[in-house]
């Protein structure tokens, strides 16, 4: 299927600069754009390859001013990554959708299970679960006695969930997400540790996406919760207890440890570790790899293990790399005192 | 069902302070407590909870000297977490018991399977498996070829567990966990990497805990070990040829390279690397995030990458912290020392 | 089965000191070496063992020159690590294969698989999947839509391929790991987030293997490429749009942010950090645990949060044991100072 960069220029609310008339049947990356494709530019790291690609047409922001020759179409919008974005969910929702379930599924008969729903091969859906409508479960998932999910969520093949946990509506959760295994509890007794047993569970707010392999830990008692609009990134691990604030976003591989609450409209990036027991507030950033050792104030800025305010890392970085340089002229300086002693004592 | 705090006092050989006759029939976090709950306090930085905490009735330790009036009834124990624990346990165990084996699981003629397992939907026993007493193998669940597990262990939804391993008894190994694959190991050969086999096991002792999503590989001879007792928390990498000490405590998403020993009765934090072909000793503590580039010895407490005492990074970080004011220090000092050495000259 | 020295040298193409006629039946680690079995000196580190081993037979390189009495029968060979690899292949091969499709696997009819296949119980092969010869898919795999895997792959338990992957011939894939869930990508739209529709997908090329429970993502647009014969350990995170290059081997807990390409015959230590949109060359090697923020140029070798050279963050690191005594200098270099200006003031 093609369209005319007048026909994508009016469905973005656009406006065409050049050939409106121009025609595409796919997406590229700008720098591997070619002939019959659209692509965008958003990143300003990426604006050199305006003027070489090879797709025919560029989203670019209202506000850009090309510097040189483009060959390509440009359509200027209010926001070529939200276009874009856009533009992939129409490509994405033209697939057919999955239906029906699969005869394979094990579905207890206690659960409550609308017509609406696709249940993949080896799925298994234990006592008194309760699916809303639309909700696609993909091959070999596992969803725990009394767990219930909300209408139109998503969870791809493999996700585990355990008894008694809470997926809202509209959520995706990616291949092996693990919701609901036990916190890390136990208790020193004798030389050995006594387990805590967890009682408590997971909930999962409405619109929170988690990717693949991560693991959201049931709390020990009350609930680990994931508030609404949160998007979660593979292989995160969140502790029991925790709290997760609406609209925050995490990258890949970060850990919170437990009973550790984070706030909303934060952004944090992959590899980051929380220490368990602390409270992070609203809209904080946090840099990748860095360690939160305790309390974090809303619109904080942080990065480094310990993590400090970001303009004092870069600081000491620059102050570490000068290091040698410092020695050195310590040590020229008690050599000159040296010096300046025994002339003294001279005169 | 609902208990006095008498009952409940009783149970835990523990003295009511306050209202023996007020009823409980749930738990609770100290700082959520409503009435008609049970919470407890262990960790000093929750104190503060019990004078406004809703909760009927507050496990307290014996030592616990009240600094103001406190509206809930109290249980004096020896140990309030050690008791919370017991009171969870009880929940917990008070679930009707998973059992039997579903239709649909694939159990190979020559395994071996007990009458007192519980097998679920989609779980796979390949030849010559042996499976304890009371084992249970939750949906999804894979054990290969030749693998033995003792009696009482839990296995959780979508475990993988290959050929040869061997589990104890009174394990517990969560959903996602994978036990056996391949070491990580490869000879370089003209410009490219050649497998080496890697034929030998895994073994895991009994009353070991082993997280959701970890990894534990099987050594490339003899056997991968983590001994009686230990536990290990979620997406924890173990590599090939490694052993894990008994009753050694590992936070999440740690890191142990090939051939490394670590002591027993260690305190592992969460995020933590451990080179390979090391020897760590008993009793050790790590800190969150930090790098073990080398030995270390006995009931050290280490920290930072590279790791050093305790002390010692927290040193440092201050004095990383002073480096600006030491460069100022410094500079300063130049000058002066200039200044002297103009008026020694003019003297 | 047994093997005389004279034997397994003439396959190594080796030569035997000691009595070319003992036999051995198994292979044993140097430190653990029993009488009947045979190992190998290749690390340095291990080369006191030799003499104290209980092996009948050490492969050793051709170079290697005792310093003591050895009990064991040596194999000089080229290279003893290569050659223990060629043994633990001929062990490992000598295990019956694999063979035929379990009947529980669900198989759609559009889907392409050969005979010469092995698919295990509860594998589920979605529309349009096209399986090369003597590929091995293990119980609960999942393959999705129009994936394609070349011949002699073998995909071991629970292993998730998400819709329009490609997977290479030759490669191994471990327990768990999902190749093709959503790179993370999000528009923010008015305080909260956007999804960004993920139509790309992953392409693994020959002779690749990636390790257990690691993850690679889709990509947005174009696809997120495994080169040949690069060697990925568990736990892994590839974002979307990344590019690791031939013959690359990463450690595990690794991730590497989207759109970044990392060169090829690279050695990457584990839970290594790389930013997204940069470009690491060639033959770089990274220590374990680094934060690599900006691009790297080929034949680099990086250490540390930033990374810098590893001969840089050796120094710094020292820099650092010794700043509490630059402080005490610095302090003592100011009294004298100022005894000196007194002085000066006096004369």
């Amino acid at each position: 299927m093609e369209f005319t960069a007048q026909q994508i220029a009016d469905f973005l609310q656009g406006e065409v600069i050049g050939d409106a008339q121009v025609k595409v049947g796919n997406v590229s990356k700008i720098e591997e754009g070619r002939p019959g494709t659209l692509t965008f530019l958003a990143n300003p790291k990426y604006t050199h390859y305006i003027y070489t690609t090879g797709a025919s047409i560029v989203l670019v922001n209202r506000d850009f001013e090309p510097e040189g020759k483009i060959a390509a179409t440009l359509i200027r919008v209010e926001n070529a990554y939200s276009s874009i974005a856009q533009l992939l969910n129409l490509v994405s929702q033209a697939r057919p959708e999955k239906k029906g379930i699969d005869s394979t599924a094990v579905i207890a008969a206690s659960a409550a299970v609308p017509q609406s729903i696709y249940i993949g091969a080896f799925t298994c859906i234990d006592e008194n679960a309760r699916i809303g409508e639309n909700v696609k479960l993909y091959p070999q998932v596992y969803v725990g006695e009394n767990v219930s999910i909300g209408e139109n969520t998503v969870i791809y093949p493999g996700v585990k969930i355990y008894r008694d946990c809470v997926i809202g509506s509209n959520c995706i959760i990616h291949a092996g997400t693990v919701i609901g295994a036990d916190g890390f509890g136990f208790a020193p007794h004798n030389g050995s540790y006594e387990k805590i047993a967890q009682i408590g569970n997971v909930v999962i707010e409405d619109f929170v996406e988690i990717g693949a392999n991560a693991t959201i830990d049931r709390a020990t008692m009350g609930s680990t919760v994931i508030r609404q609009g949160a998007k979660l990134d593979n292989l995160i691990q969140v502790a029991h207890n925790v709290e997760v604030g609406s609209h925050t976003v995490i990258a890949a591989q970060t850990g919170i440890a437990g009973s550790t609450k984070v706030g909303s409209h934060c952004m944090i990036g992959g590899q980051v570790g929380f220490a368990g027991h602390i409270t992070v507030g609203d809209r904080v950033n946090i840099g990748a790899q860095s360690g939160i050792p305790n309390h974090v104030k809303s619109d904080s800025t942080l990065l480094g293990y310990p993590a400090v305010p970001a303009r004092e890392f870069a600081r000491s970085t620059v102050m570490i790399k000068r290091l040698p340089e410092l020695q050195k002229t310590v040590a020229e300086l008690q050599k000159e005192v040296e010096r300046l002693k025994q002339q003294l004592k001279e005169k």
